[in-house]
């Protein structure tokens, strides 16, 4: 092997650990292959070969799919994925979790939210509902204040779409406001959301996303929000759900987690159960 | 070339495309030389190998530093870096959605947070800010709902640290809490802050990241919360903050941009003006 070929092979290496590096680093994002080409200052069918092979590894290794947009706004896309092996650990990680502390609280309120606090579980979460979700449109993540929010700025940033807040005190929210009323819990009181008008566009195609699915009233105000701002909703799921909680009616979700309250006849206390959801049904 | 070589090139390449993308996904985040190892079945030193070379790549794209921690618990930690060029983009991004859309609120309130709902944006600003923090022992990245959360999470993710949100209502955070009253704003009315008990562990090093720093009431409250958890605070971030307004008395914080309101004569309106704040003094 000569210089000349050598040095073609290591600018070759460097040009796949750097389009590495930005695909993982621009999940969901249409990449111009010029961006590439001028960034090495190469030729096109360069970066092509370049690209076929970190396509490879990447399906390979179940990382996800580099698809290729042929066309003049054409580019790649890179859709993650998250490896079966790493799904499963994940679960296992998250039950694990579960299984310490004070899991059920007064009013047999179950407690999963810090687990969306550790950045680890919640990009690995994240990254799990994003592969579901992604080319399929989704023009936004919506959740309601305030344990929510965590889950859909990740889910938001894999799918590479804005998140939008809606709140529960239409005082806090800025400029002006639609405010709607839903019906909250199990004691059936009458609650506000509202959104700034500015929040959301048009004809969106918005997925719900939220920590914890009780009776369903709050997503169904979500439904009702979406409504008036003239979007549809493109889905709507839910980190757990408590499967034992009687639901208002609901379009399809998907949880990724059940819950369920369980007395232990041992310990004499009351334990929380947690299982695969139905996200992992059709998976 | 015989077939042998070829094959242990492509080997290689394999490696070195997986290397990049796992350390990417993975900021922050201490990695065994054995996970490798073990994943491509190969020798130690193969991957040592490997890494000087993507760790050359990276420090000459400006993509940040590969640490190797030798030692039974070592491994290699990527520390990210936002590349100059992309820092102006970034600031030039900002300050020209800043430009868009109603900024001036009743009360002369300065609306910017929308910047922080973008994904690309937010990666972006939450990536230079854990740039500045990382390596220096931060165990958590706290903020007070609602509009900085998003901001905290993303950065949290960079830093690989969980996140803590303050709520404003003692009602809504879980299970035990510690409360705190704070002086808020400018019309100096007494506020209420909370934090559940086993959201933050004592003696952390707590990064305070919030969305907009106005007279600096909110902060203070924070340090004040840090210090009932028998914590330390790290460092305060802010995106922006109103360079004109008033502020209490505060520990050194810093802040993306600076932003005032000012008269513009000719269109007779009041005009939104961002420019860079003392974040990027020192780098």
């Amino acid at each position: 092997m000569n210089g000349v070929t050598a040095d073609k092979k290591i600018k070759r290496n460097h040009r796949i650990v750097y389009i590495s590096q930005y695909l993982i680093e621009h999940p969901n994002e249409l990449v111009s292959l010029s961006y590439f080409v001028d960034y090495f200052d190469c030729a096109k069918s360069s970066i092509s070969e370049d690209l076929d092979f970190v396509r490879e590894v990447f399906e390979h290794n179940e990382l996800g799919v580099i698809q290729t947009i042929s066309g003049v706004s054409g580019g790649v896309i890179y859709y993650p994925q998250v490896p079966l092996a790493q799904q499963n650990q994940l679960f296992e990680e998250i039950a694990h979790k579960l299984k310490q502390g004070k899991r059920i609280l007064p009013g047999n309120y179950i407690y999963v939210s810090d687990v969306l606090q550790e950045a680890k579980l919640l990009n690995g979460i994240a990254k799990l509902i994003a592969t579901r979700y992604q080319g399929k449109g989704i023009d936004a993540v919506m959740t309601i204040e305030t344990k929510g929010i965590g889950l859909s700025v990740a889910v938001a940033r894999y799918l590479n779409v804005p998140y939008v807040v809606v709140r529960g005190d239409s005082s806090e929210a800025e400029g002006s406001t639609i405010s709607i009323n839903y019906i909250s819990g199990s004691l059936q009181t009458v609650k506000k959301m509202a959104l700034s008008k500015l929040s959301l566009t048009p004809q969106s195609n918005v997925l719900i996303v939220d920590d914890f699915l009780r009776n369903g009233g709050t997503v169904n105000g979500l439904l009702s929000m979406i409504e008036e701002f003239d979007c549809k909703p493109a889905g709507i799921c839910v980190l757990a759900q408590n499967a034992d909680q009687e639901k208002q009616t609901l379009p399809d979700y998907v949880a990724l987690l059940d819950a369920q309250i369980a007395y232990n006849k041992e310990t004499g206390n009351f334990e929380l159960q947690v299982k695969k959801g139905n996200f992992f049904d059709a998976m």
